[in-house]
This record gives C-alpha cells, structure tokens and sequence, in this order.
C-alpha cells in the first residue's frame, strides 16, 4: 500500500504507549506478559489498515492478536480506525518489519501466523524478498509452537503457486489449499482485508492452512 | 469417459500383439526388452483415447511411452485412432486398472508417470479412489525412480486442492505448480488431451510438476 507518508505518524505511534510497540526489547519475550495472559497468540505480518486483525481479536476473545506493519503511517491509520470504537483488550499493535521478526518474539513465543495480500515481489531476482522464500521460513519455524499453523491469502497467481512449492519443498505440510476462497464452501468464518473485499470480484483470491510440524520439517 | 461397450474389443486388443499389452506377466520387469533399448520409460495412466501419449511419442522419440488404460472399449479406440497413422516404436499400450500397477511394472522400472484429468471422485466418501491418495502415491513411489517425476493435469478444482495437500503431505516436492495453464508463459510445449481442448475454454487448468525424490518422503 503506497500512501503519502506522515511526518507525525510516529510521534503519534510513540504516543500509545501499551497498545503500539515500537522497541524491541520491549517486547521480545514478554507478550504473554504484556497481554495478561497465556492465551495463545497470533500474529499478522503486514497488516496494512487492520481491519483483520481487528475483527479477530473482536471476535476471539479467547486469544491475543498482535498486528505488525514497518510503515508508521500505515499503522497510525490502522490504530486510529481501531480506536474510533472500544479496541479489544487481546489486541496489540507492533511496528516492525517482517525481516526483524526474530528481534521481537522468543523462540515458539507464538501459535500462529497470518499473511495477508503480502507484495508479490513478481521479478525473479526479487524471490528472495517473497515473505514465504525459505529464509522468512526459517524464522517463522523458529518462532511458532510446534504443530502452530501459519495462513496465507494472496490473489496473486504467481505468487501462491510460488509459495506452495516453497511450503512444500521446505518440508511444511498443508491442513488445506483453496483455489477460490469466495466461492467454496466452509469458508463463511473468512476474516475479509480492506484489499480482500476491493479485489476479490476481480478474480480468485488463494488460501492456504499450513502447519508447522518441526518433526517434518527438512529445512 | 463413458462410452457404449464395445464386445469386440477385446478380442482387437488381443490381435495387436507386440503393441498391447493385456497379460502382466508379459511385461512386468520386461519394459526395456520390449522397446528394445535402455531409454527411460514414461506412462500416462488412464490414458482415455490417447491424443496425450501419441503425441508425446512423436515429438520425444529418445523416450519410451505406455499408454495405459482399463477399459478395453476405450483403449481400442486409442490403438485405432493411432493407428491411421504409423505408429512411433517408442509407443506402447496396456490394458490395466491403475490398482495394480505393481502388477505390470517392477520397482524403479519407471522415469515418470503423467496423470491426465482423471476422475475427481468428490464425495468424500471416495477420497482413496482418487489417483493422488497416499496408497497410490505409495505405488508410484516403488515403480519411478528416484528423481522421477509425476506431472499431473486436471480441470478440476477440488482434485487439485486435494492432491497439492496430498502430495505435500506425503513428502514429495514440486517443481513447479501452475493455476491457471493456458493463460501461463513457459508452458508452449504443453501436449493437450482430447478432454483438455475440449474443456479448457470452460475454466483453468491446473498443473502439478511433482518429483518423487525417495530421501524426502516420509510415506
């Protein structure tokens, strides 16, 4: 999402102090701390305006939900959509970019992982930038629980058939695959993105369940 | 493909000696013999009439093809059809159920196996008569080589949905996965079906390159 920066989005973000986290050692090691609880936690890398991750920790007050996004005036329209109503006590923000996921969670400190609608990155010589390339796979294995599950929603064609292989060839293995997730059936809890709803007439959007079993993992 | 039974085609079947194959005991560990060379051995089962194998024959005479089909009236429509023209020496045929291919193939006896549009069996009830169920995965295993491949076309989307997870989760990898193959660069030497002309305008099809690599499967 391109959006003309803010220069006071992040003073505004450093202003919420106990809902935006921008400091590592804040937080790595202590979300369970910083929730109050031992629910299980999940997490949505790039999560744009928000709209998913808020809908979840409304809807599952059972579990904490943390969205992640590196672009101060990204998140700071997220947070202040969020906070037009009352936000969920199971709901964090952290301003963060996925390639320093591993300098803010411990080890297995989470249960889940959302990936939404991430930049396709369409160039081969950007494959490496795609956040399911074996090295964010690397990371997303070392910090989600054993048998933790990792979802991921694209439209972009060359993109899910990237990831696939790259989930498959990894070692991972899927709990589903959906090819068209708007017209199948047992999908009616599907959480919709800003950009899931504006683009999903246009074409299939793609789903993956994939689980994190480390015993088979050869990575 | 359901067609009227033909009683006689069995007794044609059984009059093409030395290019149908009917008795397992003629042939299986016996496929290089056959031939007549020491070229790897590819076979589409469930071949229908036979466009698919035909035509792979003429364009790659440096590889040996089976086409291998169980229903007599069908695979007597195949033989007839390439018959109008000269039949490549690199081509046969064998009348079998793909349930007992331990039956007419030796372990490692064969470099790859193409399955093409085959029955989607969608009642759940049906899952292990699907060609991609783990038992038969278990038997493709033993029959291709290692680093062989397993190419699989449907225009089905709930086969490929199960097939792509049934595959993963058995350990096999992919080369490469393609959702939508006619709209796709890199695919110009794709040999369609006769099924494949007829429904692609309908709907995408969907590719699978899978590679049967034996230290990765956890079957």
């Amino acid at each position: 999402m391109r959006l003309r920066n803010n220069p006071e989005a992040l003073d505004y973000l450093l202003s919420q102090e106990g809902l935006v986290y921008i400091n590592p050692t804040d937080v790595k090691g202590k979300w369970h701390e910083i929730f109050g609880n031992d629910n299980p936690i999940f997490i949505e890398i790039g999560m744009g305006k928000g709209d998913f991750i808020l809908e979840n920790a409304k809807r599952y007050p059972d579990k904490n939900f943390i969205g992640i996004e590196k672009y101060s005036t990204v998140l700071t329209i997220a947070v202040k959509k969020a906070k037009n109503d009352e936000i969920p006590s199971n709901l964090r923000y952290l301003k963060e970019d996925a390639v320093r996921l591993n300098e803010v969670f411990d080890d297995e400190e989470i249960d889940g992982i959302f990936l939404n609608f991430s930049d396709p990155w369409p160039k081969k010589r950007h494959t490496k930038r795609r956040l399911t390339y074996k090295s964010f796979l690397d990371v997303y294995k070392k910090l989600i629980k054993d048998q933790g599950h990792l979802v991921f929603k694209t439209d972009n064609r060359g993109l899910f058939e990237y990831s696939l292989s790259s989930f498959a060839n990894y070692g991972l293995t899927f709990e589903d695959i959906c090819l068209d997730l708007h017209h199948s059936e047992g999908y009616d809890d599907n959480i919709q993105t800003e950009y899931e709803r504006k683009f999903s007439p246009r074409g299939p959007i793609y789903r993956a369940d994939v689980v994190v079993d480390k015993e088979k993992i050869r990575g």
